[in-house]
Formats: structure tokens, C-alpha cells, sequence
């Protein structure tokens, strides 16, 4: 397995899978902290999914997801801060694709078409000092045009840039993070977050992000004047909170894996379980916490060779099918794993907030990025 | 947090939750490596909820556990060895309730009732020998009698019994498992897991059982001499499988807390993420993951004085709802907690087993019990 990312070791993440663009809109200054994030498909759409698991989410256009409804593509993901005021955003990006003719066709022009454009956001009201302060079409359309400027398999920026620019995750600022990893079918999994959590990403005991965890080796545990240090700074604002945060991570797993749409729910589902091994608590009252898959299908699940062989059909076709299912196997723990390595990567790349909001200060400035 | 369990440091486990019996019915020998566990709700029924995320589900009676549905207590949870075939054991604890006047009233007399029994199984066949040999309804009776004739809060044995008899997780024998703590509110939440993974309870990479990581201290890692000669036993049978295995993890999650049935559904959601911290990879489509909340409901979720002060009726109400869902996020939170700590507690409680149907080693043999 080619694990690439996070980024900063050189990987591009989410944009790993071929076609898929991604734009932030970053809003700060003025009493602002927020922005949108797009993640713009290939023309002509990509199959996509959604499951919601957080007990406070905030979704646009998530029923059209359903496996059973019509609309058997869509063309771009919004993932916002504003809380559900912010979903205004998808109505930009809505917007730039009926100027490209790119939705759900509805008339006999080409041009007559509705985009599908389903929305997500975070809770990040105020955190700029600023209530009212909160993206808007205008902000979504900003985003949409930067993933469609952008160079093919360019980088994503990450940390504190477009839905992640006000994130908070238990008392650490939160961000944007990203990771991609190949399968030796030659598969791409790929993984955007917004971490935002109420939970967790840093096991109190020792410091060390969960997620680290399943890095595939022995953990450094931060020195403990370091880490008492850090907690003295994290845990004050948590004490001093009068109700439970409203929080939320959000996540795209995509992949060039030729998926069904219900193969893709599954994948949406099972990319939680990333969630959980990073952020604990996790999926609380006070999460939005929603993974969306976007599935571009270039890469049959099963190698034609595969279904060539002179075997009796019936056998033929179980062979097929159980290959397949160890294929998707693959696929579900990679949406897994690139989650939390790229929830990881969102801490890590975040950068110290101080301002007439609050202070929230980065893993980076409580422990270094050793 | 009094945190109690897993089994061996002088817990319960899922009996410390006051009413909550729990029986197994093991089967070994003759080819056999199976059996059943029953868990008995109070007299007069229990609140309970089922969430099934595993991609190769083996269930009854779930979709009776919706909230929607008309049925509001069930009196028995049955997990059971022996794949789809097994689930008839859940025939023989229908019949002990019939036979107790336990049940969904139908009929004029307080004997005409209809048991709600949800079970779920693992697959097991053949790991005894014989092919053929699973439980059956009077596996299921024995199990549910021995519950019945457990001595109220009595320790949940653990390890190779019941429907743990013949669970193996990952190469490594698995088994049953039980865990729970108490609340500062009072609540308790406890779980019991049945734990047959197809993913790894052991983290490859430091031979860790991953769900170690989240035990609030630094873990110690093994000598990397055990830790390869571990790692030589248990990836050797999983390399010569021809297709991928067909496993499952299955919990019960319970609770003394007044949880509605939509909550209760909340709760086993979120449980899932014990499973995930525990299990990686996990939720895939060969494993069947399946977990139920049992609420038995003598706690209010809000204390009585939170409720009678003497504030606007609004206002009041707001503070109240606010609270419930501060208490109910600790026990969402507590749940997937608990089934991490059963299924660590599985995986140590669990012994080697060499037979007709396999050779298993158990953590301990391989690692030690440190």
C-alpha cells in the first residue's frame, strides 16, 4: 500500500483521485472566522452517498442521495462553517454549475438542468467575534471557481482555509486535513476533513493524538511538562462552557473505484469508523458529524481477467463477486484509515487563533510539529 | 468515573446493571465449538434498540426494535454461535417466556403473549469439526435458564463460553467480553460483547490490542521477539483462506438510564465506535456487527430539582432539555467506552483452542497475560 499524506509529505490528498477539484473560500478579519470548502467532480458528475451519524446535523440535499432516487450523479459537495445559516453557500455553486450546464437534466436544452448539490456544515458561529458573520452564495461560488482554477491533482491546501478556517476541536483549533493512499489494485482512496469535533483528537492522558494510534508504529509521547503544560491551555474554555458545544466533523472519502450508489453508502458508513479511532467522544448529541463519498469510477472492482476464465457460469460468477467483495473490503478500511490520517493532518496543520472570538490555540503550538 | 470491568478486576460487567441477567449455553466436543448467550431483561420488560452497520448481517426480530414499531419492551437478547442457522435458538428462550406469561400481550389471558426476541449470530461453522453442529432451541432454553437462575449481579463469565465458544477475531481466538462503569450521575452503562472480527482486536504493527490505546494511560508495548513470534502464528492461517472470512462483532449495550427508544437507538449507534476503536478493520461487508441497547430505565435523565425551579416555563424547559442531553452525550459516550474495555477483555479472557476444526491461539498464550 502506497500511503500517501498527510499532506506535507508531498501527496496532494483528496485530488489523488483523478478529476476531483477542490476550492476554499477563506473568510477572516472583520469579526469573521469561517469559509466554504467545494469538492468539485469531474464533468459529468460522479456517483456519490452520504451518512449522517452526529445528533446535531446541519445537511442540504442529502435525501437525493438516497440509493433508491433518481438522480444518479452529482457534480460538486459544499462543506460550510455558519452553521445551517452557511448552507446559503451551496446556492452559489448551484448557480456556477447551471452557467456550465452541469445537473440533473430537466428540459430539452442542454442548459436546462438542476445541480444536486449536497451541503454539510459546521458550528462555527462567533468564533470571529461576529454572530451574524457567516458564509454566503457568494462565498460558495468563490470556492467552486477556486476548484475549478485549479490544476489537476494539485495539492489541497489544509489547516485553518475554507470550512475549516474557524473549526475548533476540544479546545484545539481545527482545520482542514487530507490524505490519500493506493491500493495495490491500483485503487485510489482519498480522504478531506473538517474537524470540528466536540470530542477529542488528543488522548488527555498522554497527549498524543488518537489518531496516531494506528500510524503503524510505536508512538513518541510528549514529555510531561509538555503535556501538562498543553492541558492547562485546552481544558479552560472547555470548563467554562455553560452547555454542551454544538461541533461536528466533516468528511469526503472519494475514490476512482467503479462503486454502485449503494456500494458508495457503505463506504460513507464505514469511513465513520476513521472518525471514531481520532476523535473520542465522537457522534454525541452535539455532532453534526457527516461523510459523504464521491465515487468517480474509473477502476472496475474486478479485473477483467477475473471474468474471463472458462469456469461454469455459476461459479464463474461467485468467484467474481467474492473477488469484488474482497476488493470493496479494501476500499472500506482505506475510507477508514485515510480518514483518520487526514483528521491527524487537519490538527497538525492547523495554526493559534487569537482574537476578539476567543483563543484557540494549535496542537503545533502546544507540542511542537515533532 | 468508577470505572469497573473488564471481568478479572472484581466487576460484573452487564449485570451491574440492576435487573440484568445473563446466561450461556456452551456447546464443545463431538465436533462442536459453539453455543449461545442469552441476556434477560428485568421482569416486565426493557426499552431496547438495535443498530446493525456490519455488511454480512445475521439478525431476527430487529426490525421489531424500530421506534416506530408497537411493541415498547422486549424481555430477552439473544446472541448465538452457528451463523443464520443458530438463530433458532432464539425458538427455546420464545418458549421459556411463553411458558413464564413474558411477552407482547395479545390475547385476553396474561398467557397470551408473543415474545419479542431479537437475536443476532456469528459465524462459527465448522470450527468445532463439524460443519453442522450449531445451537438450537434447546441451546437457546438452557441459556436462558441459566440467566434466569443467576444470582442477581452475579460476574458475566467471560472468554470461551456461550456464543463466544467458538468466535475467533483476526486469527486470534476471540470470545465474550464485559465491561461497565457507573456515571458521576449515578447511570450506569455497561456492555457485552461477543467479539469474531475479521479485522484485528492486535495492532500488527506493536502487537497492541488496539483498544488498549484508549485505556487512558501510555501502553506497554511488547518485546519485539514475543511480538514477531506472535505475529508468525496468527498470519499464517489467514494467509491460506481462500475467500475472506465471515465474521462479526455483536455487543449489548445497557443501561439503568431513562432512555426513550429513539435514544436507545442513539445509544447502540454510537457504540459502534467502541467496536471501530477496538476492531481495524471493521463494519465490513463479511462482518455482520450488530449491537443492542437495552434500557432498563430507573434513572431519569434529568435530576428531579433540575426540573423545579422557579424559572419561566421556556426558559426552564430549555435548561432542562440542555441538561438531559449533557447526561445522555456521557452515556453515549460511556457506551462505546465499555465496549471497547469488553472487547480487550474478550480478547485476554479468551484461551487457545486446538481441534478438529483449527488451531486458535489465544492472545495470552502468545503475549502473556501482563
Amino acid at each position: 500500500m502506497d500511503e500517501r499524506g498527510p499532506r506535507g509529505r508531498g501527496d496532494s490528498g483528496l485530488t489523488d483521485v483523478a478529476g476531483v477539484r477542490v476550492g476554499h473560500a477563506t473568510l477572516t478579519g472583520e469579526g469573521r472566522l469561517t469559509g466554504t470548502t467545494v469538492v468539485l467532480a469531474p464533468e459529468g458528475g460522479a456517483v456519490a452517498a452520504v451518512d449522517v451519524r452526529g445528533g446535531g446535523p446541519g445537511t442540504k440535499e442529502t435525501d437525493a442521495l438516497d440509493p433508491r432516487t433518481v438522480a444518479q450523479r452529482i457534480d460538486a459537495i459544499v462543506l460550510t462553517g455558519g452553521s445551517a445559516y452557511g448552507l446559503d453557500a451551496a446556492a452559489g455553486v448551484m448557480a456556477w454549475l447551471e452557467e456550465h450546464a452541469r445537473g440533473f437534466r430537466v428540459g430539452p436544452d442542454p442548459s436546462h438542468v438542476v445541480p444536486v448539490v449536497p451541503a454539510a456544515c459546521i458550528f462555527d458561529l462567533g468564533r470571529g467575534g461576529d454572530f451574524r458573520a457567516r458564509p454566503d452564495a457568494a462565498t460558495g461560488r468563490a470556492a467552486v471557481e477556486a476548484a475549478a482554477a485549479s490544476r489537476p491533482g494539485s495539492p489541497v491546501p489544509t489547516g485553518c482555509v475554507g470550512a475549516g478556517t474557524g473549526a475548533v476541536v476540544g479546545g484545539l483549533k481545527g482545520g482542514i486535513g487530507t490524505a490519500s493512499t493506493m491500493l495495490g489494485s491500483g485503487i485510489t482512496v482519498a480522504a478531506l476533513v473538517v474537524v470540528n469535533a466536540a470530542g477529542s483528537a488528543l488522548d488527555p492522558a498522554t497527549g498524543v493524538l488518537y489518531g496516531e494510534y494506528f500510524a503503524g508504529r510505536r508512538v513518541r509521547y510528549p514529555e510531561p511538562e509538555v503535556h501538562e503544560a498543553a492541558l492547562d491551555k485546552v481544558s479552560a474554555p472547555l470548563a467554562t462552557r455553560s452547555r454542551p458545544p454544538l461541533n461536528t466533523t466533516l468528511a469526503v472519502v472519494a475514490t476512482d473505484a467503479a462503486l454502485t450508489r449503494a456500494q458508495a453508502q457503505k463506504l460513507a458508513g464505514t469511513s465513520h469508523d476513521g472518525i471514531a479511532r481520532a476523535v473520542r467522544p465522537v457522534h454525541l448529541m452535539h455532532d453534526g458529524d457527516t461523510v459523504f463519498a464521491l465515487v468517480t469510477g474509473a477502476h472496475p472492482l474486478t479485473p477483467p481477467d477475473q471474468r474471463r476464465k472458462g469456469r461454469p457460469q455459476a461459479e464463474s460468477r461467485e468467484a467474481t463477486e467474492a473477488a469484488a467483495a474482497g476488493v470493496l473490503n479494501e476500499i472500506l478500511a482505506a475510507g477508514a484509515d485515510q480518514v483518520t490520517r487526514a483528521i491527524v493532518g487537519a490538527v497538525r496543520a492547523a495554526e493559534s487563533v487569537r482574537g476578539a472570538g476567543g483563543t484557540f490555540p494549535s496542537y503545533r503550538e502546544l507540542y511542537g510539529s515533532g
